[in-house]
């Protein structure tokens, strides 16, 4: 019997338990259980299989609020799911969890970008020592598939990634190119929800970056990091009628040696220049294929959570 | 330890031997061989893995030319990599190939459409009653993920299927757009050795269609076959001034209860409308992420291998 821990109840850990449920007979889940759920909001929840989400938002059956990491330590769980708010700049409390997680045993699946981005190294090596797994599909274009495109290409040597991994950036240079400008877009993603009132991790091309940084450790080029990498975002960008028959991008550009994230003009037939509004992209090239590309939602509350899901069953299938 | 057999050593067959011998370190398959290669062109080897292509094209080694049947009956291989030329009517002699391999109890991998279009049931139900695997990515653009690309989002249903899985017809179609004729443009494909020279198949959309069948027999579509679907092809076609607006394109499209193949008018906002030439490209519409779409190439020595190679790992990482 799998028993899973949720750790913030936010949209991501709501979609994720909504989703668990809807598809529970279809995967075969039945021996899998979300056996508790530790929530700033709305209290920590014992057996949160019985009730919906709006039992579990009226406090139904939650009892004082307990620590997150004492919820950690002695949860009888096997596998954490790590959803909280997180502090980009030391990425906690996310890294804390994920650690004593780890720590104790546990499996690991987190939809947080910024303890995979900042501790990548130490957080998959102390996973591997204890025998457990540690995933993070979420973390870059959410459930459509990016880096783990590379298990469907054993042997297949990447030379070079490019990416659009920002959908309120991609929206919001979309829009400018119909003529309008930055600050109106801006606005109008602010008031669609697509973009935070704080926007700057998205604008000033933060969000990408750590994106680009997980994605290749992934592959395996380690030196890249917030410190060395060239970060430029769209913050009070113009475009200018001289691109009519080009497009700009935030593009996300990394080989072993360089990475980048910057706007880009990219030329009419580069198949990521027709990559428009929300939507999220990669291509991966490679010795084998030369370039593949996929395109897809990264973001959006069912979008993560399929990716937690593609995670769960990794690991429940290889347990 | 893992023993290949190569039945059928053209062009899919040599890039394959090619790509194993350069990848075979990498993915640590020291305890994986190529055994033994039947071919009617260079006759029936055995050991191969010392020769070059050269030195097997030369016909060194090389035994009297042997039944490809009875090569596979009496072959110590486990694993029947099936590469031959298949008349698309009936399957054969691919599908007798791996109908035998199966009842022997071997694994196959193979890259021929019309076996597994024409008789998906059977050799899947055979495969299993043998407690064997029957792999076949290669059949549906190449190396380049498409329907393997459900594995990565397990409990995601699939509601529709657009494809461009014809790179020949893409190819002339792109060409024709820029104002050539539809005469014009077959010949310069024939001429660059992109279409053959009895291009039919490509042409009037048996290709495409027969790659419809499998992706949607992998979903569990299963009423789809060649006798119900609408395939209309590109023969003669023209492209009207009145397309300016739009782009022409030999669209798979399927769902549960329909399959077409026929030439479409995509918008140019529609993402499969940007994919060129001999690309290939499918959108998956799911219930949990939306559109997601994988472009890539759908044919080629090296593309196709990496289809090979993908299938065989997963044999041996699961034998």
């Amino acid at each position: 019997l799998n028993k899973i821990l949720i750790v913030g109840f936010g949209n991501v850990g709501q979609a994720f338990f909504e989703l668990f449920h809807e598809k529970r007979k279809l995967l075969r889940l039945e021996d899998t259980a979300i056996y508790e759920i530790s929530s700033t909001t709305y209290g920590h929840i014992k057996n949160p299989s019985q009730l919906t989400i709006d039992q579990i938002k009226a406090g139904k059956l939650s009892v004082e609020r307990q620590d997150a990491m004492e919820t950690i330590r002695e949860s009888e769980a096997d596998i954490v799911c790590e959803f909280t708010q997180v502090n980009i700049k030391d990425g906690e409390p996310a890294s804390s969890h994920i650690r004593t997680a780890l720590e104790c045993g546990k499996n690991v699946i987190t939809t947080n970008k910024g303890p995979m981005a900042l501790h990548y190294e130490e957080l998959t090596e102390l996973a591997m020592k204890r025998g457990v797994q540690l995933k993070f599909k979420g973390t870059v274009m959410a459930g459509t598939p990016s880096f783990n495109l590379l298990k469907l290409l054993p042997g297949a040597e990447v030379q070079k990634i490019r990416g659009i991994f920002n959908g309120t950036t991609n929206f919001i240079l979309s829009e400018m190119a119909k003529g309008k400008s930055f600050g109106e877009c801006l606005a109008l993603a602010q008031s669609m929800g697509i973009a935070e009132a704080d926007s700057s991790m998205d604008i000033d091309g933060f969000d990408s970056a750590l994106k680009a940084i997980i994605f290749s450790k992934v592959i395996g080029w380690s030196k890249h990091n917030l410190g060395n990498m060239e970060i430029k975002g769209i913050r009070g960008i113009s475009i200018t009628d001289g691109h009519c028959s080009s497009v700009l991008k935030l593009l996300v550009s990394i080989d072993k040696e360089e990475a980048s994230v910057k706007p880009t003009l990219l030329s009419q037939g580069d198949p990521l220049a027709s990559v428009d509004g929300l939507l999220n992209a990669v291509e991966i090239t490679t010795d084998t294929l030369g370039k593949i590309i996929s395109i897809g939602p990264g973001a959006g509350r069912t979008a993560t959570a399929q990716a937690v899901m593609t995670d769960l069953m990794e690991i429940v299938r290889t347990n």
